[in-house]
């Protein structure tokens, strides 16, 4: 067997930025509360959440997760019914295998996440793009899906809402009367926007949002949520012809255990949270001022409306060809100022979000930044 | 919005049976190692799994998941590659999605967990099923897999190694030989062995074995594991074709968070635990004839093979006909004694799993089903 030095290597395992300045984009929304670290040791056993199961995980009363999937999340979402999965990706592949076939037409935004593609692979359609304006803003236009559906037949419309690079936040209202127009299903891909900033499915005229438990609904992973329309149910959640019970979409169940938890605990800071969206908006406004006075590049649209946002960082790649630790020396310096999420090795162009992070904080990091062009001048 | 005493409910959930002797089937593998518990904490936050993932979780460096996922179990699992899955089931899904068409058939056993058939019908194959001898036994002969891969032409067999239900061992080498002699892949669905007995999937002649960190490997859920033969890779783990490092059947990732960690903090006891499977038997065995002692029948194998078993109970079905609480009086007085894991009002015939509770703890079990026998004659 392995060496037992590893092995023991894997009881021990730790994080090394606790209390750390965090602005990883794929993080900042999905720090826990102070409830979900309760439940999370709460619920740490394998089915913990599967006590009082009757055959349905999302009909289990107790814990209430019967009330949290049929009543507060179709509620939250804006949609008419609701359902757990294992994150947004898994929302996307489970409404596009209902829908579609093998060879059906799919049209996305450009800025879509790569397991947008991975499902269509996986379920055998093609996609079809809207593209983007390119450099430097990279929006996406709603009027882009009128011309591309006049075209091509589609079974599925997808926005991601925002994409999860640039934070560009397409008019998905538009693009949901467009979708109706012409009669396709329209799902909203709200990884990075369900949980953090108000979304309402039916106000974006839309049939499906999906939103990821461990991007932004402050939950353990893997975590999800889908909202639906009411006529969606019988296509999405069909049931199994040999086990009335069981749904074949998610084959059975889904999160059986703690992210689950997780979840629920977070759920009520969660709801709160999205009502203090336009907070957040001024802080990555902000930030992006305070960075390009610096002399660097917000990518996307401007004025910004996300907290998600790419800068690009010419100055400071420009150190990284003359110092020994190369690219490295960027998330080093970040490092020991107490600032986490820069991508080890990368200076050219940043992601980060300024989500979790106080006023102050993002002060810290734009001062990091200062101290880090004149250190190396 | 909801009301706001329901959501502060959400805040506050509990388990609570904790300290309680533990004899359900779908949890009792699965109760955390306090390695696990550690981690549960440190990990908690949504995506912690990749503070430093450079686009494939299964490479991580650090934490150790590629080595975790490369070699460790590999080894284990006695398969020559691995990766990470939701559960056992979806790694079935993964499995049959990638290797067989609609219309396909699939070969299983009679005592075959729901899910896989909710996989078949997700994948729109068709379930032949290797009948179950029936009353009382329910066995499963591994020469009728011959039989019926005579008559149809299959496209994969899947054995569930043991069932869930009654703990079956089906003589999974001679299932082996006899796919492989006829040329047909083998999976093994190892949700309640893997991490609780020792499996090695070539010794079986198998192609594919699945785990489930939240049924038998001391993790929380969801979490599972999938061993393969080499050739199955570019398979199963094809790549995809716009986004080289993403692999299209697992959505380019899963486990991304947690319960990954739990899943590894736990795997060197795992390692240990399953060399001493024989003293699991043992109790199994010492707790079927003590149950059988007191007039119960166990159904299934004899002797028993598997902590698994299930238990005909007509005395205890006889008295919920003339009490007040019906079928929930066991319930409550198993739970006065201080155990859980019967489902509350079921009293005809019990499934029951002796992993996790010692042997004096079983003797506690018997003694409260004879006390509450006493009680009501």
């Amino acid at each position: 067997m392995a060496k037992q030095a590893d092995l023991e290597k894997l009881t021990t395992l730790t994080r090394p930025h606790r209390d750390m300045i965090n602005v990883m984009p794929l993080q900042t929304g999905s720090i826990l509360t102070e409830a979900a670290r309760r439940v999370l040791v709460e619920f740490g056993d394998g089915y913990s959440i599967c006590d009082f199961c009757q055959g349905r995980l999302v009909d289990i009363a107790n814990p209430p997760v019967r009330q949290f999937v049929n009543e507060m999340l179709p509620e939250f979402l804006g949609a008419d019914v609701a359902t757990l999965t294992y994150g947004a990706r898994d929302g996307v592949f489970m409404v596009m295998h209902s829908l579609t076939k093998p060879g059906d037409v799919v049209v996305v935004d450009g800025n879509r996440h790569y397991s947008t593609a991975v499902a269509a692979e996986r379920a055998g359609t093609e996609l079809v793009v809207v593209p983007n304006s390119g450099y430097p803003e990279y929006t996406v236009d709603a009027e882009g899906f009128a011309d591309v559906l006049r075209e091509r037949r589609a079974s599925l419309v997808i926005l991601t809402y925002p994409d999860g690079r640039f934070g560009n936040l397409v008019d998905a209202e538009r693009v949901g009367e467009i979708a109706q127009t012409v009669g396709v299903p329209y799902l909203v891909n709200g990884a990075y926007s369900v949980g953090r900033m108000p979304v309402h499915m039916k106000e974006l005229s839309a049939d499906f949002l999906v939103g990821s438990g461990h991007k932004s609904m402050a939950s353990a992973g893997p975590s999800g949520v889908l909202g639906m329309r009411d006529k969606w149910q019988e296509v999405v959640l069909r049931r199994s012809a040999l086990h009335k019970t069981k749904e074949i979409e998610c084959l059975g169940c889904t999160v059986r255990g703690v992210t689950l938890a997780t979840l629920m605990a977070s759920f009520p800071t969660v709801v709160e949270r999205v009502t203090h969206w336009e907070e957040q908006v001024s802080k990555a406004q902000w930030f992006s001022e305070a960075m390009e006075s610096l002399g660097f590049t917000q990518l996307g649209e401007k004025p910004h409306r996300h907290d998600i946002m790419v800068f690009e960082t010419p100055a400071l790649f420009e150190i990284s060809q003359r110092v020994r630790e190369r690219g490295f020396y960027l998330y080093k310096e970040m490092e020991s100022r107490g600032i986490w999420g820069l991508k080890p090795g990368q200076t050219k162009a940043l992601e980060m979000s300024t989500f979790a992070a106080t006023q102050e904080q993002l002060t810290q990091v734009v001062d990091a930044f200062q101290s880090i062009l004149e250190k190396y001048r």
